[in-house]
């Protein structure tokens, strides 16, 4: 590769290159400053900093120091210097746009790019640790397939620069998806606005390799929240009735989150993902750190939960003599993809012989949702598909693979619906049967 | 200070060296090196490393990394070189030996070095913070004591040079005092063979400033766990079922520990001091880490309450789905003062019209013990005094601290005791009346 | 009322009568033997005792003492004493039978008869306190219509005693429907061997008032346990260390147990309904009792909920000290509405130009699935439908309550099903458009 | 026996008649009737009813019902009908006086009538069952001695009945021991106020059998609470989410209460001694009771503890959305026995030869410091004794048992007492030497 720019090369092969190089959310400055960087060599507009993402927008932002050390990380392995700078403190949000050669509606398609705080798998059943394109930062990991999402992207956008398509295509990369703090912040900075189609395209989700889901419905809406106890410190022998226990409060309060009875005929979820505390056997901690975070598939719902989630952790920690602390740090509304946006992925995976798959579970959330209301609610048309992606361990799982030959697939499918144009109600008109088959796509 | 040597110095101003420097156990690379060049310039025999610590009966050692790490740290930040390397990957004992000029048993007096994982408190009522010697390093802190312990040592190691005391002084400088990691392994290494008298002294214990409580009895005895719950990580949205939830076995686990009955007539104590679980709120977290403690004032209990908080982890693992790995990381055991012991140190603090005093609460643990029981079982005498040094926060909280002005006391207090011969049964005679006093120590 | 025989009488006189004298599962003495001998009285051939219920088939019989006491209760309070006899001991089921003047299959109709152990409401807003029909015995409710059921069943029959219709009417009059205890004992007895069409009809279900909801799916399969753990006495001062807490240990399990992580994509549920344990404060309690159950809607998930709860239970008692003992006290397996009863049911209400109505949230779990799953077994078909019957306190609380002018609709819808006959695939033929409206039915 | 009157009869039979007849708190109408009766018989005088007891000042009466029926049963299974009237409703304290022949001070002797809510052992290792005078009422068991207590108290009286002693002898026969219900209103009623040496003896506390601890120090206070958690009922598969789960909630707050931490250097001691909660495993429990209780062995302990139980039953109660409510229903005060009551204790023993011994385990509570305290706070003197009575299952266990060959010990230790005469200071002189030995006692 003769610089940053990371084109052309094989789709399998961008994404090897981001699955080694693994970024948490809001961190992402080496993935998302190549991706710009590539876009840009490309000759897509490209916005970054705050014209990509309203920095007071976003939710659980990584402290300062974290921030700076990845942002370091990323200047000494490969980030874009050009786009490194506007990036700084956790501005990690990509828009880029081609205006095609005919009129047509703005085209939206979203790509995730954060990965996971967990360890990867170095088992030598692991595909990315046999063939040694595992996560070379211990400690994270493309969990979830955000790494093939932005190689499909990136691969498009190479395909497509030859702007013969009607309309505009307008590339939604977004940080911090995991948690739902980032969509928001971009919608928030107005990347949504004129948008008549918006698309997000996720990998895996349990579907058959190759397989397309056209249209998911029921993705829940979710509240992060970071819960800190705050108790008196003592020595454990000496005068444990000096203390206030905060570790022994949080963890009656992660007992007591997780018996929240379920909302008969609503998927809900409650989940304690993290709990810190104490340093020492001998000390009477004073502090517990929780990372928690429920979801419904319905507003409402989610809105009950959540409060009796809140109304639990005040009376726990009443009742340990502890304070609490309670920030939201990340939250998506429910969302459904729309009877357009279903016919026109449904459309295009028949013209390509794709085949149509349903879940076999309900979805879980994703950010994209805070795109899609948005664009629902202007009128325009808003869906989110699957792809099956192979066999491998569950999502946020330190097993978890994507088959590479599926995204290819992915790449004709969104190109298909590209080049075809789309009209959805209100947004303008799609010509029907545009778009002829593109060449084909490597792996 | 020309070098590394640090004396003569006025002893509180030794304290305030080993307060801004504090090092947890097995990482006293700074503060134990210091301490053995003091000694070697003072001219007392100096045994490091292997010679004075067996370095496989040492319990709790940090990881080699962190180890590394400290060691790099004390290079840079004032280590003894001449002692250093010796020290390295954790043997931060010194024990250090002077022969009087008339003979006499061996009275040992051990003083421990290191720090506490804790922040030390950054208000300006507390002392430290105020008068600028507080803590240099961020989440480690003196909040024991054992920086006054080590100046007193160092101070009376320094009047002691004159040589005019019979028998044999000798200083146990120990490492890892906390958790009870160090001791055993330097009774391992031979250090408490030859003690005819061994005395330990612990300022604050709660007792009124400049009061000596010549006897403590009823040191607890501990062990200490670390116990990792091991379950599957999921995604806590789509796959919740398929997980095995680490964080909601250990806080199970947390809360049964405490529900522990008491043992009527013995002071017992658990405390589950640490818990660290998971790094995302939407991941089921597939490994919980934590430090747990029991305390009991007797043996046969003590392993009563260990055994029984090993089957209460077990089945709480079991019960979750989790695997489990309990390791043990410290053990003292419990021992009291003699009547030999007492009788020594009340003559000395009445000779000084030093105050007596009691404990209004039971004493801790302290890997003192260690020492005490070889002595004691060698036929020697061992005791356990304290020395009240003021009213501030509880030791093992972030506004610990001493007052300086005791410094003095208790390094008059041991200084009279060796000069004056120690005559515990069996272990030869101790001229009565013996010691005339010494020139007053600066504060 | 002239006798037990308790017709002609309104349909909501006779609810009342079964509203005021509430009998649990299997203690229905009262209750069974007045319809039994109704039944008898207006000609059908009545089965009781073990002709009717399997005694060894039975779950959750209550101990031999609450049968007695039932039993003489009943017969001191209005039982029939034709009946009675064949009863005692708690097998208080009737299949009663009248053979129609045209051939045909069999239609079986389904009425459960037990209460719950809950003391109703006496605040005046409740409709049975306010007009005097309150339950006569304390702690004793019927709080899910089966009342009404019966009511509506022996009104039913009646009506149909000019036997004219076609093939044979069979009554399924259960008890033990709470719990999941009778059902699939009748069945063991044979009740629905030779059963074309089954239905069971349920009031209320939060649909509209006097809509029905003509095909009831996913009905819950279930697993009732009771749980005892057992422990050892101690005094809770003298020495606490030497007892085994039950109580702790069943608290421990009880949030364990509301833990369980949902199954996405299913219904599941998970209840600790009781636990009771001890006497006096001052002692450690030896035993503590569990009833607590769980539910799916599906087998597997069902089978692997019931499992992962043993699991639970057996670990929790493990780290505890204590004992444990499940017994399985009740079990229903997952059904769901057949097309073929689908259709019967919504056309005999389009006949009565009663609304249709969907269920707003999944329905719970109902012994009729052993039937349901027996007679498509044998390729019959089998249906469950709800008839709304009003806004009160939920089903199971003591504020529930059922608008009466809804029985006569329950009444109309049975009695045109049955006179038009039914034809279910394999069970000969149903005549189509038979059945005129019978005379009108008084409230 | 030719009437209630049980005497003459070995001290042994009086002690089975009271063993087989076992009445809990403020019950023990049989039994404080017959031991009324016996007095009166005996000559002494006997008050009864609001003169013995203050009816307002009892903590923790059974309800009315349970009064009721206890007192039927007492008076159908041989209560002494001239007393049984006055008792009625819970009033179940004797005070019995004597004057002997010579002037002195008065002497008290406690004896508790009271036996525990405990199911007796029937194994034939128990003696009591073996021999045919275990209980005879299902679920109460004297458990605790105070069978023997009062069979000792009964045999003094009648020895006593020749009044050769100096003073006064009062027998305080209280009801309701357990639990700290029944001390404080006798003293209420004025029965301890002319005073002027109080003893209690109490048999078995894990001593030798036949020895004597003369003086029972740190007797520990407590206080017993009831606690109501008050939910929402629902049914638990179709609305769990409405309900809101006591069971849940008092589950949690058992394992909360029991973790709470000791407080070194005191005697603490917490049980949730029963939860009762839920009738079916479908609803979601909306009541649960519990029985709890703090002891410590100071007063200001005593409280906080306390005051630290119940803010942490309100604190689970609000995160669960439950009301709470928390009654005191039993209460005692810590208290030690005095220099002066123990000389006199350990003279007599002395002078019969009879052993002293330590305890080995800190005592429990008891309501007779309800009385110490009121006679030391009158410059009286008093204390508590303890006679070993043989190895059994402990106290409050179904196979809890006493050496019968004791009872005529503890006989003669308080008839020599009582004879010899007592003079603590400030209440009269007590004749040194006073007191030939009485003539043998039968067992």
């Amino acid at each position: 590769m003769a610089g940053p720019g990371m084109l052309p090369a094989p789709v399998a092969d961008l994404r090897r290159d981001f699955h080694r190089h693994p970024e948490v959310g809001f961190c992402e400055f080496r993935t998302a400053s190549r991706a710009a960087g590539t876009l840009a060599d490309l000759g897509w507009d490209v916005l970054v900093g705050p014209d990509a993402i309203a920095p007071s927008a976003r939710l659980g932002v990584p402290p300062e120091q974290e921030l700076e050390s990845a942002w370091e990380r990323a200047a000494a392995s490969g980030g874009d210097r050009r786009f490194l700078p506007a990036m700084r403190g956790g501005l990690t949000a990509v828009v880029a746009s081609l205006r095609g050669r005919r009129p047509g509606p703005v085209v939206a398609l979203r790509a995730d790019m954060d990965a996971l705080p967990l360890q990867e798998s170095r088992s030598a059943e692991h595909l990315p640790a046999r063939q040694g394109f595992d996560s070379l930062w211990p400690g994270t990991m493309h969990a979830c397939g955000h790494d093939g999402h932005l190689a499909i992207a990136l691969t498009l956008a190479a395909r497509l620069a030859d702007r013969d398509f009607p309309g505009t295509v307008k590339l939604l990369l977004q940080p911090a998806e995991e948690g739902g703090r980032g969509g928001a912040a971009m919608v928030a900075a107005g990347a949504a606005d004129d948008v008549g189609l918006f698309l997000a395209l996720h990998l895996g989700m349990g579907l058959p390799g190759g397989a397309v889901c056209p249209a998911v419905s029921g993705l829940m809406g979710n509240a992060k929240l970071k819960a800190v106890f705050g108790g008196v410190a003592a020595h454990a022998a000496m005068s444990p009735d000096a203390g206030r226990h905060a570790l022994l409060g949080a963890a009656a309060a992660a007992l007591g989150v997780h018996a929240m009875p379920p909302v008969p005929g609503h998927e809900t979820r409650v989940n304690v993902g993290a709990l810190h505390s104490g340093t020492s056997s001998n000390i009477v901690p004073d502090r517990a750190e929780m990372l928690l975070e429920t979801r419904a598939d319905d507003a409402a719902v989610s809105e009950q939960l959540e409060a009796r989630v809140r109304a639990l952790l005040a009376g726990v920690a009443s009742s340990y003599g502890l304070s609490l602390d309670v920030e939201l740090i990340g939250a998506v509304m429910p969302a459904s993809s729309d009877k357009t946006a279903e016919a026109i992925v449904a459309g295009a995976a028949r013209a390509h012989h794709i085949p149509l798959a349903a879940l076999t579970r309900p979805p879980a959330s994703d950010d994209a949702t805070a795109f899609m209301r948005k664009v629902q609610g202007n009128g325009g048309a808003a869906g989110y598909l699957g792809l099956g992606a192979g066999n491998y361990g569950p999502h946020h799982s330190p097993t978890f693979d994507i088959d590479e030959s599926v995204l290819p697939v992915g790449v004709r499918l969104l190109e298909h619906i590209v080049r075809a144009g789309a009209a959805p109600a209100g947004a303008g008109a799609m010509p029907p049967g545009a778009g002829a088959m593109p060449p084909s796509v490597s792996a």
